[in-house]
């Protein structure tokens, strides 16, 4: 990793605070800007907070579109397809397109399509529509998901619980309909189908289903399944770096050509770090600006600045 | 652990088949039998077969119990109470008391029990009606179980998922009616209440709902709550010794003095060795003697046999 170390008297090695210098140097860098979307919390975040957009991100966008850099969007949100994703951000006022989009559910699709999954297995889903959308786009055959939602078992003792033995991966991700019959599903065909795959999407432990909680997420039922199989699955959301490979394989971006733009520390920062990308942090989500400087915070991102437009008001463009 | 090797010519060290001068020796050195309940295949066992009694169980275990011997049936199935696997016995001819029977779900009441959990506080259970009646059974008020299981989340971004304050543990096992509901209850008082426990009965990873198919387990659920919680539970069922712990302060048995009776040598006989206890692997189960005398079995009891009556038949009685 090619690091940018901050610069400010009395402060030493340290994130730097963005610049109309440091922008130029940041722009020529990178070919590609990941942003975070699954906020730290649902008032705080780096493209929108709650309901609305954050002032000047629309403009900021098309600037860095205009100079040529790739932008994606980031997010372990499994349960909405890309298409369903830009919907979202189309009601925000933000135009996206939906190959600017790296959800888990799309993660989990090119996943399969990357190694080879061959066309003629099935893919079983414990999740959302999103998960059985994208994998049916990729062009493959899709079973479960919601609609298994309100289906019981029968525990007779002569009865016999079938299952698809052309289910060759099963998914996991965050599935607020999770049930029996679904864990038993994954779980014979994970134990059962000779080099059934086993993807979970994330293993965020929590996400904000509703604006006042956090609810169980995707490391629930994936933790489930590991319990039920004894196995560990591959991971294809944040942090894992399968995005970075698919983006260096599909685009030809090397990760120290990408900079990863995110509101936490120990989550966006640290996962971009890992995969060797720059970072920028933004400090109107989560992280304040006296957690970023206090002595015990390890994680420094290359820059950081208040918020996305910064960007463009910086470079005076 | 005080191992008794086996002496047969050509053998080496492993384990000593049965014989009328070892089982004297045996019984001189053992004040309680612990009789593995959990058949590792639903027709194949240490005390039934299936729904039958293996031959002479009742003359044998009537025996022991004229010599003083303590007799415990332990089994990691929560769903049922000590007093409802009692009954199960009496269908089968067998006549146990209550307190010869250590279920998983009574391990978690008297785990609370033997830890002064305050009888203020209430426990959440995830799982079967066995653990709320062993839970009340021992003086505690614990909520959810079975009755959660109809239950359904309502996703309104203002609304609020209400948890009991004074939950101070969850308890967790076997639940096929598990659902979303359960999980964000149990995740939220491990998460928001402080000190709450995590108890699991077992981890299991699957067991025989019906014969002819194995389900996901205990594993399952406990899987699900530590990856929703990022927490490790304590585990009071197999192969945790808090039996071990539990039998050693109630009635003053040290393992040096308890034989763990079983068919399973990787389960069973590992986890009676595990505890210092003597093993004893009878054949009457999923193992068989070429199994045990094979070279790639690494795990020796200290004794064999065909099944447990034989105990009797060489005593001469």
């Amino acid at each position: 990793m090619e690091a940018v170390k901050g610069e400010s008297p009395g402060r030493g090695s340290g994130a730097e605070l963005l610049s109309g210098a440091s922008v130029k140097a940041l722009l020529d860098s990178v070919d590609a800007f990941l942003f975070d979307c699954d906020g730290g919390n649902p008032i705080a975040g780096v493209i929108w907070k709650g309901d609305k957009l954050i002032d000047g991100v629309p403009r900021t966008l098309e600037m860095l579109r205009s100079k040529g850099k790739k932008l994606v969007f980031v997010t372990n949100n499994s349960s909405k397809s890309r298409s369903q994703y830009a919907d979202k951000f189309r009601s925000l006022g933000l135009s996206v397109a939906q190959d600017e989009i790296f959800s888990s559910s799309f993660a989990a699709a090119m996943y399969l399509k990357v190694n080879q999954f061959p066309p003629h297995k099935k893919v079983y889903v414990i999740g959302g529509e999103g998960i059985l959308q994208e994998l049916q786009l990729a062009g493959f055959t899709a079973l479960g998901g919601p609609e298994d939602g309100e289906k019981r078992v029968q525990f007779k003792s002569s009865g016999f619980f079938e299952h698809d033995k052309n289910v060759g991966a099963v998914v996991v991700g965050i599935d607020p309909s999770i049930n029996y019959y679904k864990l038993q599903y994954g779980t014979l065909c994970i134990r059962e189908n000779p080099g059934c795959l086993f993807i979970a999407t994330n293993r965020d432990s929590v996400g904000h289903m509703t604006d006042l909680q956090e609810w169980p997420g995707a490391g629930c039922m994936v933790g489930a399944i590991c319990g039920s199989t004894e196995r560990e699955p591959v991971v294809v959301g944040k942090p894992s770096t399968f995005m970075m490979d698919f983006l260096l394989q599909k685009y030809h971006i090397n990760t120290s050509r990408m900079c990863m733009v995110g509101d936490r520390l120990d989550t966006d920062i640290l996962f971009g770090q890992n995969a060797g990308c720059k970072t920028l942090l933004v400090l109107s989500g989560v992280t304040t600006q006296s957690e970023l400087e206090d002595s015990s915070n390890r994680i420094q991102p290359d820059y950081y600045t208040g918020k996305v437009s910064d960007i463009l008001e910086l470079l005076g463009e």
